[in-house]
């Protein structure tokens, strides 16, 4: 059972919630353009239906609703941001933003974040490079749902990198992706529906394979992208090492199974070695490298000659990195976006609380 | 069957071969280290067993054994290398540690390669960054052996990545990995073997499912990370997209079906919009973001908790990368480093050419 809201519903409904909580203008705005670029884009795990999340994160005063975010140390071509505890749909616009400032005085930019929050998706932050003629880079880390490869305990988050590229006439290339053989969405996705999962997305709690959906809530883990040893997934493993060491160790946030929770009424990890949750972003001017021009002819050949690859036998076309997510942006900015009866029900009691028509 | 020599051996060997076919005294040095350290640690398909290939290459004219390696284009956070044909060997110890000069002097160095040729291990040029206390990233194109997911083409290769980030009393993190599931040396150890593939390594030319270790001679191709779409074979394939695309749409080097083939005996791609190979490398000095102490003890912390880590049944420890690599070169350099019966035959031919003893 779904219903479906404009897009502008949907706008309306967050940035009086986000205000309620006692977000300025701008801060609110910003917050909402993030978190429902999300819905937008078809990744509804990140997107309003985590809104009341986030509410409940304020409550708990693990969310400042006024933070004020700084740069705290930083080179020409780099910074570190601390992010004041605000949201991280707030902070992590804040420092890529200081990540594209700095590329355009000298060459690129990198920025890495300590005591922030959740910044929905990583594709927001990295594809603002796009209209600078820059590469955009994010990355998070995130609470641990993930075992290492040959580990039983859940170490890593489900640790997303996203690369947007400019090109010319063509779409720009943005891979969005999770270190893992799926996000926990999908997962989810699963678990509402009482079916199976793949082989090679989660393990039991000793390590073992199984196809139970929520075998999390029994101690088992997500994999790496690779899922086994056998099929790579210590490198799924070395790459949410190396967004977890890239956000956290480099900025002073807190890193593998001291991250943050989301829930709310999770508690919080002991002894934690740093502060809040950890990003990094990378801006590149392409002119630093070779004219805009050049670039963008080659890379709109790039995209023609792979777009056009002969497709296997049940498939209508090979995909460019970002097709899916701007399909479905363009669908549903036109037709609205459908959400789940259980997350409307949630956003009513919410609106409620608030005095806020959804 | 195997004969085991000294590292000082295949040093002496190797040296004598490069400078045989030209290279200056410091060139052979560097090129003869890179091809080595892949030898000793244990990456036996990227070593000396290729040197035979390399004097072919030099031999088709495909390789220029005194090339005038230059900056075309720089910011100052980055550049572009024209490698002017030269080995990738040499190539890229020069442009990774422009990127370290970069970095010295505004907190990050970033440089893209053209027109060079194969590099070895991705390994040996990131962690040239650590002894700086920086984090070292390398990446390389190479020819085209893998099929983007739903695509029977082959178009990307096989990629690699390596980040290396220092540490305090505990041992550098060293992530060296092919985007792929299975690296091609490992595919082809299984066919000198006459044994099957795992499932989710190849896929038939009309791609369907297969574990046959030869398919690739017969129009398969190899499988990016993840292996099929359920298992997130399409992040796999945008990983070596970014890594194509870094290394070459930057740099105007050759991309995608038209990167030059290792092989001298395999024609040259028609119709390439590039020049040669095409490279990627960074450098991050640690203390453009914090202390190079505070870090080193947050890495320390993070190595020790991830490698104390409750494995699963029938694992002694989880590994940190890189650790596999540090103890088979610990252990070759003390022992030796063996090589196959077919590879000794194939360099004594070589020696015998050039009056050069084994």
């Amino acid at each position: 059972m779904e219903k479906t809201f404009s897009y502008q519903q949907l706008y309306d409904f967050t940035y009086q919630v986000f205000t309620a909580i006692g977000c300025s203008t701008a801060d609110a705005t910003t917050a909402t353009k993030v978190l429902l670029s999300a819905d937008a884009r078809g990744i509804d795990s990140h997107g309003i239906a985590r809104l009341s999340g986030y509410v409940r994160l304020w409550e708990a005063k693990r969310v400042n609703a006024t933070p004020d975010v700084k740069i705290i140390h930083e080179s020409p071509s780099t910074a570190v941001v601390d992010g004041d505890s605000g949201l991280g749909l707030v902070v992590a616009p804040f420092a890529m933003q200081v990540a594209i400032d700095k590329a355009k005085n000298c060459g690129t930019g990198w920025v890495s974040v300590s005591n922030s929050n959740h910044f929905g998706i990583a594709g927001y932050h990295a594809m603002m490079a796009l209209e600078n003629d820059m590469i955009g880079i994010s990355m998070t880390n995130a609470s641990a749902l993930v075992a290492p490869t040959f580990s039983t305990e859940k170490l890593l988050g489900t640790n997303p990198i996203c690369v947007a590229i400019p090109a010319g006439n063509e779409p720009a290339f943005v891979a969005d992706l999770a270190t893992t053989t799926a996000a926990n969405g999908k997962l989810e996705i699963l678990q509402r529906k009482n079916q199976d999962a793949p082989s090679g997305w989660v393990q039991t709690a000793d390590g073992g394979p199984t196809n139970d959906a929520n075998i999390l809530k029994k101690g088992g883990a997500l994999l790496p992208l690779g899922g086994d040893r056998e099929h790579g997934s210590h490198k799924g493993y070395a790459l949410g090492s190396v967004v977890d060491i890239f956000s956290a160790v480099l900025s002073g946030a807190n890193y593998g199974p001291w991250v943050p929770p989301f829930p709310a009424y999770v508690p919080m990890p002991e002894n934690q070695p740093g502060k809040g949750i950890g990003h990094f972003f990378g801006a590149m001017r392409i002119d630093a490298f070779r004219t805009a021009a050049d670039f963008k002819k080659d890379m709109d050949h790039w995209i023609k000659r792979f777009r056009s690859a002969t497709p296997v036998l049940g498939q209508s076309k090979v995909l460019i990195p970002g097709d899916p997510e701007r399909e479905m942006q363009a669908e549903r900015m036109q037709n609205g976006i459908p959400l789940l009866e259980q997350v409307v029900t949630d956003l009513q009691v919410l609106g409620e609380r608030f005095s806020i028509q959804l």
